[in-house]
């Protein structure tokens, strides 16, 4: 791929984007950690990868717009008349596509050429370790959801029920990603993080009800 | 207290809330950090605390709505008017309104009463550890600001300006609040818990460095 053409890209992704979790610079991440992955694999099509990389989120705005659509979805779709309106085979255009379409984990429709592994496997790295905290806690807010609920017995939601929270998405989906792997660099490299998303999870929750424990009982002795 | 009065002041606090990282939850952190830390103190006038926890951060909407605003100095004068027209005695209004102005950290303005202090420790608190790292992520998603920024000459901005987002709350408040507590109990808990904040932060910088400094080589090397 020459300089210009990756340019171009660029310029059209940076145009179809917005929110500030899923961002230029996790563009950049998913990219680079692509890159990176792409080093262990076998007969990559760089230029298949990286395009599809640069546009693989392309699709999130109108998700974000209309929830009822899928950002892979579109964003393929989207995807393939950018790149054939610009020059490229239908073809090229299609593989493109075919990576975005299946980078979103859904179990009735998995990555099925190399570069769409790596898409796939360099998208989840974003979502693991503190990385994948901190995007998920700054979607929360953009999204209006709390760090956590209260159960109508008293307790902390700990994914017990299926109430918005980042408690309740870090049990349904970020503890869950680590098994979903398909290459070996991005296993690795999400093995490693783990630990540090657990971590965190753990203090997190040891913060909180180390406070509310003593508190309550507290509260309780003090009012009348 | 009694609890028909404790019921009062948590109903108008609840009326004056709707934004989740300063939602009722971070109030009763709050009021239960504040009852453990006054276990410690002596002479604690616990109606006193117990009112001014709850009603600390009732002008936040105010600021929200109006950045010109301090929520400190406008939560104090409703938490004053509040009580006075509900039968509490000016006194008392004063005391409570003198804890809510001071719990807003600010060189010139340092809380003076035991309940004011108690307060401050309390709410500082829940800028510590994990719970300080959670509740800003979803903050910066509320305000819609990034993780981080890139400086001009393309390196991540870990403080070097004072362009918003985590990475520089982070630098320039959340590692600072260590050296701030008044009370024995609060220095101790933030004592244990900044260990958590600083680990994360590390782990969430070294995350994307390593996916940056490997790929943009690599990046450089495909591209023509």
């Amino acid at each position: 791929m020459t300089k210009e053409t990756y340019k171009l890209i660029e310029s059209y992704m940076k145009s179809c984007m917005s929110d500030s979790a899923h961002d230029t610079e996790h563009i950049y991440r998913v990219l680079y950690n692509a890159l990176n992955i792409a080093g262990s694999e076998k007969d990559v099509d760089f230029d298949i990868l990286i395009c599809a990389c640069l546009l693989h989120d392309i699709g999130r705005q109108d998700q974000f717009e209309n929830p009822a659509l899928c950002h892979a979805q579109v964003g393929g779709d989207k995807a393939y008349d950018f790149l054939v309106q610009n020059g490229f085979s239908t073809d090229f255009a299609l593989r493109v596509k075919s990576c975005i379409v299946t980078h979103r984990f859904r179990k009735n429709n998995p990555p099925e050429s190399v570069e769409a592994k790596i898409l796939f496997d360099a998208d989840k790295l974003d979502v693991t370790g503190a990385l994948g905290i901190a995007r998920t806690l700054i979607y929360k807010g953009q999204v209006a959801e709390p760090l956590y609920t209260i159960l109508p017995n008293g307790q902390i939601d700990d994914g017990q029920s299926s109430s918005p929270s980042f408690f309740n998405e870090y049990r349904y989906k970020l503890e869950k990603i680590y098994g979903t792997f398909y290459t070996s660099y991005g296993k690795k490299l999400a093995e490693e993080r783990r630990k540090h998303a657990e971590q965190f999870f753990l203090e997190l929750k040891a913060e909180i009800t180390c406070s509310r424990t003593g508190g309550q009982k507290l509260l309780d002795n003090v009012l009348k």
